[in-house]
């Protein structure tokens, strides 16, 4: 049995000349030009390159932001209240949304990230009452939602819950809150604020805790009603890959609500493991955590076996990994480029499986009517032959007349 | 101030003569002759009482219940399906309406544990579907609890919910419907059985499972409407005594909803402790379980410890030590006797509490036109005069005119 069968769908085509007639017995090519699996990272660089005055950053941002786009359709843009929004009401944006629209015009899905959270939270939402910061964190959001509605469709509404309102290492507006209203309470809340401002996005609540804790919330949160389009889970492996044990457990045990899975935050990295004494990841601070040669190949060979265990699982619609480049949060060496740019085996390793072992080429013949079947990754595609070329999505099971164009 | 205000109540009294002329100036003692809080403890005695046909057996169960009642105002009797009931249709219920019976009649108030649990779980549902096992499992929750109306209005009515869908020491009827419905569906479905059958019944859920998980899961519950009349918490500590910071964590995370607290099965042991490596208890398997003089002197001073600082909460309004004896489950040194019914350390610690620190018995001088007043634990009085006696009870500020009885 093909393990990747939901990740495919059989395709029937009856191509036409230009001419109206049909294109029988005629060598095509077939193309896969894009993912519908989102394969995704995050994409903060991409505010960084709008914002940048400086000619040799861009260009530097530009060359990072080239590769990144090589390998990704799919990218998450921060949202972090504290800095999005320094002041009450001075925004970044001009230079979000630029970022967005510059992401969608690549043909790259964005995400937001995230409305509701109780670390980088604003810290002058602390001068207020709970009724009052309640009140701005959903204006916040339908504010917010709403500006960016037809760029952004995805939103990371509530990350966190768990530990929410236990959140413990210092105070902010977000903790408050969540402890007064109880953690139900508050995600119904938030939820329904971006619900009402965009009914057709996709909603997601996120969490690194992947415990029995996370299962039950969902549970409460389902029962209540809260319209969560997809279950995030964070694996910030800095102390070591899970392995499959973990990971198929986590699978198990997340896919009984039936609900899409998005692995919104993966890291993987190609240093030393941070001891596992660390609890808070926060809590690791070293001036440098240098990628080693031995470190870039198992992180090659742990993000193979990782994203290879998730393409296979038919509830899994997205994979992100957090760092796009080495040094970025806790300095760690988790991306896929070094700090310098130039690609680590991880990135070929990712490459050769997006663009090679995931992703239909075929050469055909078609029949004398001018059909030709085919079996392929879901996604969009060119069809091309001497006598034109076409695009087509496939997404599910289809059957089409295509005409060529030259 | 006095922490604990909260159980004491101010009477203000005139007395009478039989005459019905005011009691004047005259010396009457109060006595506290019952606990409005439970102290509770397990009752399963008493069904053996009920059903032991050996002379020497039955006076031996009823010194060991002597000791007992003069503890405690509250017991818990067993309902574990698969041994109430240990085939379809042929339950205990002769025994142990007899033991409730008994029980009430000595002013005991008694709790039924549990209504539905995968542990002790009846074998006979397995030959059944999932909806077959949940028709039986609310069927047998409406029978019972009508059936004990009026003598057990007290239930366990679930048990250690956070492992319940994902328990997997063996496969089992209960763990496979909460599997399937989901633990919420699953609890409301239940409660909603026993509500229906007995609704001024007071209704627990019951968990040794005091992480943030029993906590989210009571926000889901809450959050969908399940009657929950007190939050049930198992302090089994063969492990050792949970100490100070952990027993005011658990009370400050449990106290957030408001309900009552009921601390449903507590152990502390008088031997050496459980290696902490054991995770389920009941993996612990010896032939012998000694009690030590050092560790009854440490058992007596820890429920000492415990019971005060449980007594001196607000919400909290039962504690159920689990085991009267020693070498009950898994043979631990648990009780506040030996086997052999002679009283530990422990036991006087306790009756010195109930019965001494905590009841309130003053001698007092009524005024010119019969009145007196005091402040007193909350429960049963008597006060008494060379005229006569009368009864009452202080549950809350009492004004009140009471003719004595000769």
């Amino acid at each position: 049995m093909d393990q990747l069968s939901h990740r495919k769908a059989d395709a029937r085509l009856r191509l036409f000349k230009v001419d109206g007639t049909p294109l029988s017995e005629a060598c095509v090519t077939i193309d896969q030009t894009g993912h519908r699996f989102l394969f995704g990272c995050g994409a903060f660089d991409a505010v960084a390159l709008m914002k940048t005055q400086d000619e040799a950053q861009r260009a530097f941002l530009q060359e990072r932001m080239g590769k990144w786009l090589r390998l990704f359709n799919y990218g998450t843009l921060p949202f972090y209240w504290g800095r999005y929004e320094p002041e009450e009401g001075k925004t970044a944006y001009a230079e979000t949304i630029a970022a967005a629209k510059w992401l969608r015009d690549k043909g790259v899905q964005v995400k937001g990230h995230p409305l509701c959270w109780h670390t980088v939270c604003a810290p002058w939402l602390m001068q207020y009452s709970n009724e009052e910061i309640l009140q701005r964190q959903l204006d916040r959001i339908r504010r917010d939602v709403t500006a960016y509605k037809g760029v952004i469709d995805m939103w990371d509404v509530i990350n966190e819950v768990v530990i929410m309102p236990v959140f413990d290492k210092y105070d902010n507006a977000v903790t408050r809150i969540c402890k007064d209203l109880g953690r139900i309470r508050l995600v119904k809340e938030v939820f329904a604020a971006a619900k009402e401002s965009n009914p057709d996005a996709v909603l997601l609540i996120n969490d690194f805790n992947t415990s029995v804790s996370y299962e039950i919330l969902l549970e409460g949160l389902l029962e209540a009603g809260v319209p969560i389009s997809a279950i995030g889970i964070q694996s910030h492996q800095h102390q070591g890959y899970w392995g499959l044990e973990k990971l198929n457990d986590v699978l198990s045990r997340f896919s009984r609500f039936g609900l899409p899975i998005h692995f919104t935050e993966n890291t993987l990295i190609s240093g030393e493991i941070m001891p596992p004494h660390i609890v808070d990841l926060n809590d690791w601070q070293v001036d440098s955590w240098p990628s080693t040669p031995e470190g870039e190949e198992r992180q090659a060979r742990e993000i193979s076996e990782m994203y290879s265990v998730l393409f296979a699982h038919p509830l899994v619609e997205a994979i992100t990994t957090w760092d796009f480049n080495d040094g970025c949060w806790l300095k760690a060496p988790s991306g896929f480029v070094h700090e310098d740019n130039s690609e680590k085996p991880a990135y070929y390793a990712l490459d050769q499986l997006i663009h090679g072992t995931w992703e239909t080429h075929e050469k055909l013949v078609t029949d004398s009517e001018g059909y030709l079947s085919f079996t392929g990754f879901k996604g969009d595609y060119a069809v091309s032959s001497e006598f034109g070329t076409a695009v087509f999505a496939l997404n599910e099971p289809l059957n089409r007349e295509l005409r060529l164009n030259t």
